[in-house]
């Protein structure tokens, strides 16, 4: 298979390929070794190379990110730094907030638009030290068409969206950690394609007020980092300080990575994705399990246990679900924005928008009880194992921009369990993530068996 | 008492001041015996003699209330109407964001905020024909700081708040109903205040998108009218078209209001609020006790049950947890909007940030588990009776522009349980409202008791 990186990146391993990763520095910044400054320099330098081709940033803040970056500089040296997200270099996917940095959406409707507000996570992180680097790129309004930025490992195809450049900044080593939101895969989809560690933690577990929710009840706030241990350190750090959303406990946990885990049981999900799955990325997959089978993970399917059979079939219906769902929700803005001017807003999301008018609100509640039933039947099989395993998705990303398929996403962003995207399948020489699905408000327990898992998968633990 | 009410207002009385209504006008539009612009214009004189002195109103849209008018008249004429609700003028409060009038939230911050969007629930009453006649003044962000509306049946008292124009302006017949919104007592104590009926319903029953919420988990979309009849049609009309709050189920009901139902079995409850009462209210109050006892429904109190004693003694600590679930939410944008510019946060709304700083996700986390145990016994009491019956205030508004207690209001707004005030009392010659609470999604029985229990006490029945 030809693949076309960008300048420099050469040809994917997912054993090989160094992500650029952020809390095995902050010793060096105490000791003098390393400041973050000079961290951030380097992450400006990969910027300045691969951004002509991977156009991962809608907004870059060079400069106020370099004066925060010194700032945070002098703490580490002073031997006080804020948090242990000071001096971390963070991209912001341009649905959410930031008050010193246009928020656009991507859309022509809020070009420049210039809030006067953080969202409540960058405002923490801000707090924190973080250094607020500048807005990744979205699809439009997290909708389905596609957007400017291109996968880094083959310019040709997509990074997959909607938290497209967040996830090709991490990829590509701009940024060790980023933020994204999903509300249908946009988190964990495209995470698959560019090689990165995605969450998408239990529904409401972190404070997505300030960010733009097309489906509020599936809208999850994700962080994206090229390591699990950043991941987990920035998740917890925005739980802590800026809550979960209102009326949710927020993110459990410590905050600094749990243990890595060896699960004893895991049960394998086929999805309805399954069937759209290509023979090799099949394969690889099937490699991981007989991995894990060797290493004395207990593994059950379908086939195994009729609970899980039954979980299986009912989610397959996930498409209509989330759907309903989806378009019941999403009403409020669109239906507005489209009054306002029809012509701004893109094609597929404006379909989407017509699709939905003939829902009722009597078909969007019987969505919400079929809803709790699949809560229920997850929170049951969730007890019975240490994680759920399938993809993340049918393969690498696509050729072309289109963002890509979410069919192994939509379950968890209906359910709300916490899911993970790890970076550990090549097919096709791209790369193509394998997910851990966990028990709902137990994402600490999932980051635990995954932390032991990628060691053990790619052999270098 | 003296009273200063504004102009030709007169002295109050519940039993023959006539607020407006517009449900029993539509037949009149068909026939031709009156049109919706005639309507309007009657609505529109009323403001010009009243709003010098009452200042319920941030912006008023007469001329584009005019022309929407006209297009209900020639719709009324062809015999086609659009909704139960074409051609009814509505105010909407200023925290809620309308596509043709600027949305400031009386806040210095925001002068001159055009939004390009109308909040969910606007956008449909507008589908629906409802002529949306302009924004009315609303506490600063719904905080605790003095706005300017004065109470139109004594200039020298406040209209309560944060929904103060709205109420004031349906107390004092401008308009036939309007918008508020709800987090602690903004819906409930202005209507008592101001003498008119005011639902704030089951929490998420109303779509609250595209308006100000401090308090997400107990903000509601509050519907005040001068009849129970246009309270309940605008309500069940906003739920039938722009939902519930996402993931909420709406209001359920029919579309026309309930038959009056006389209710078997009221709870009385005292709450933390009795001891604040002064006699002359609790003499009312009882009052309306002996006349439904008179009328054959039987009353209990923590007097009678162990478990009302259990739910009034536990449920006193409302202040406390009100607090602590506010000021944890509130943080979002408060903390933000401090940053931008402190100087134009009012003095009170500042302290409560303030004040909420030191507030841990634990302590917020106790408060959610808290609140469960009390929707749990909320639920147990209701079972029992057909509704619970108190006060709506402490009294009428006081003198000066503090927006008085909520202390009547906090459990409901926590418990997210639907609340009616209705104007039965007169206090010091101010209308004071007794308040009605009812189960969890069971808002149109509450104003089925409601429809027998106003003529019952008013003796007009």
């Amino acid at each position: 298979m030809t693949i076309e990186p960008a300048k420099g990146i050469g040809d994917y391993d997912p054993k090989t390929w160094e992500l650029r990763s952020f809390h095995d520095h902050r010793q060096k910044f105490l000791d003098g070794g390393d400041t973050p400054r000079d961290y951030l320099e380097r992450c400006l330098e990969v910027i300045d190379r691969l951004e002509p081709e991977v156009k991962a940033w809608a907004y870059l803040n060079t400069e106020p990110a370099r004066k925060a970056a010194d700032e945070a500089t002098k703490r580490y040296k002073d031997g006080k730094p804020l948090s242990l997200v000071d001096g971390m270099p963070i991209g912001i996917k341009d649905l959410i907030e930031t008050a010193d940095m246009p928020t656009e959406y991507n859309s022509d409707l809020f070009r420049g638009n210039q809030p006067i507000r953080d969202a409540a996570s960058v405002y923490f992180l801000r707090k924190g030290g973080a250094v607020i680097l500048g807005k990744t790129v979205t699809i439009t309004f997290g909708g389905g068409d596609p957007a400017e930025t291109r996968n880094p490992f083959d310019l040709r195809r997509t990074p997959g969206g909607s938290s497209s450049g967040t996830c090709a900044g991490v990829g590509s080593t701009m940024i060790p950690c980023g933020l994204g939101t999903h509300g249908r895969g946009s988190t964990i989809r495209p995470s698959s394609f560019c090689g990165v560690y995605g969450l998408k933690g239990t529904f409401g577990a972190l404070n997505r007020q300030g960010s733009y929710s097309a489906a509020e009840t599936m809208d999850h706030l994700g962080v994206i980092a090229g390591s699990l241990e950043d991941m987990w350190i920035v998740a917890r750090y925005i739980s802590e300080h800026a809550g979960g959303d209102p009326g949710h406990p927020g993110l459990y946990g410590g905050r600094l990575p749990p243990a890595p885990r060896k699960p004893e049981r895991l049960i394998v999900l086929e999805t309805a994705g399954w069937a759209e799955t290509d023979d090799e990325t099949r394969e690889q997959f099937n490699g991981v399990l007989k991995q894990l089978e060797a290493a004395g993970v207990e593994l059950f399917t379908r086939k195994d246990d009729p609970a899980i059979e039954t979980y299986e079939t009912e989610t397959a219906r996930s498409p209509e679900m989330w759907r309903n769902l989806y378009r019941f929700e999403m009403r409020f803005p669109m239906y507005q924005y489209l009054d306002y001017d029809a012509d701004r807003i893109p094609p597929r999301l404006k379909k989407g928008v017509e699709e939905g008018r003939g829902l009722t609100q009597e078909e969007y509640r019987q969505a919400l009880v079929r809803r709790e039933h699949w809560r229920n039947m997850h929170d049951e099989l969730a007890n019975r194992c240490d994680g759920m395993i399938t993809l993340a998705s049918p393969g690498p990303g696509p050729i072309g921009m289109d963002q890509g398929s979410a069919i192994y996403n939509e379950a968890s962003s209906i359910i709300g369990m916490p899911a993970l995207s790890l970076p550990l399948l090549k097919v096709e020489d791209m790369p193509t993530g394998v997910q851990l699905q966990g028990m709902r408000h137990r994402d600490e327990a999932l980051v635990a068996v995954a932390r032991w898992m990628c060691p053990q998968i790619l052999g270098n633990g």
